[in-house]
């Protein structure tokens, strides 16, 4: 099996926003997807852990893009491990569009957890190892997210369309939230970017999340979701170019 | 150009909920794309309509299957046009498993807009006549909704990510909105079911909508959402088998 994964996605028309540009949610969504295709095709997909009770957990993610594509664009995602250490390992993807031009790349770091317990369980010695591989990705690691000053603020519910498989609020769907948290203005821009989100908490059905963003400057976004003990579920920044 | 349209789609980890079946605003959002590709192919697709300042605005849909595909399956959708009239187009669907056994089948019914005056658009006479197909389609009409005694309400703001291309609440949107007004114990149920929608009214960037739903017999639900002015936006019922 090659240890670099590609998947190849056609953008929708129901998968652009009003500026006909695929949404950054719809993007991690393809992103997550590239993941567990690879991960699932070499024995350690999200349904392989469940059998042990296991799961994959994503920690940070961050993705540089010079833009986002239009509906009717094709998407080809590369993804590939770069390292594994005891409780974290590294996958990166590679975004190119249909016809081979790189347009961007991306960082994520995963937990693997005991799906009761819910404590961190040992990468090593599972067979992913052997698919370590070395490969450009010339941007940041995702780094310290400063908390944004809590100025304005709004809240949603977690609900059905919210939940993944474990019953919390899925990955792609904290991003959806920080989008519609944003104002439009921001949202509709569309010069290069980076996105880096760090998961901290858990969201379960039902439970209200506070939303909280600043300006921190002409450039940068900074989003934070809360919950209702006070506790930070994840931190937020998008960067413009 | 064949008559008939097939669209096949392999089902993610990030569009099911948390039974592993994908969810209904997903197979209405697959349904609409395979439309929309349909369409497009057949030189009448949205972008098209477009530099006439025309759109597609779907006024009715009834979808009926055996159940939810879960992640991992393949969902291939057919669709083709039934009927054409000054106003309206019907449009149906057939939805099969990757293997091509018959799951489910919906109708759809479509006006024609100029995007200026809102007003519809004669459908005679744009190429689309020579389209249409005779094919078996052994479900009944869109029909007439019941308004829901308005008994269990919540309400949600239209925000970015429900927009589609006109800036209005997408119509798969809609239906994950109505999903998320339900109970969660009947959004989890997998009989066979029939979903039937009357979208009667756009809604627009930072509206607030107002969701009812009843239960009106043990295997039947409806759900209606409204607008500010009391206007209703869409009419909805799920009925179980």
């Amino acid at each position: 099996m090659e240890k670099v994964g590609i998947h190849t996605v056609s953008i929708h028309p129901f998968e652009v926003d009003f500026k006909n540009r695929i949404t950054l949610p719809l993007i991690v969504n393809h992103l997550l997807n590239t993941a567990g295709r690879h991960a699932n095709e070499r024995g350690f997909g999200i349904q392989q852990l469940n059998e042990h009770n296991h799961t994959w957990v994503l920690s940070r993610l961050a993705i540089e893009l010079n833009g986002r594509p239009e509906c009717g664009e094709t998407l080809r995602i590369h993804t590939w491990i770069e390292g594994l250490m005891r409780s974290f390992t590294q996958r990166n993807f590679r975004f190119e569009t249909g016809e081979g031009e790189v347009i961007g790349y991306a960082r994520s770091i995963w937990a693997m957890i005991d799906t009761e317990t819910r404590h961190p369980v040992s990468l090593i010695g599972q067979g992913i190892e052997e698919y370590i591989h070395q490969m450009d990705c010339p941007i940041e690691k995702p780094g310290k997210i400063t908390l944004p000053e809590q100025t304005t603020q709004s809240s949603f519910d977690v609900t059905y369309s919210d939940l993944d498989i474990n019953k919390h609020l899925n990955s792609a769907k904290y991003v959806e939230h920080i989008t519609d948290t944003l104002p439009i203005e921001v949202m509709e821009r569309n010069s290069p970017f980076r996105f880096e989100i760090e998961y901290i908490e858990e969201c379960h059905y039902g439970e209200r999340i506070q939303t909280f963003w600043t300006q921190s400057t002409s450039d940068e976004y900074l989003v934070a979701l809360s919950k209702g003990d006070g506790k930070m579920a994840c931190k937020c920044k998008i960067t413009f170019k």
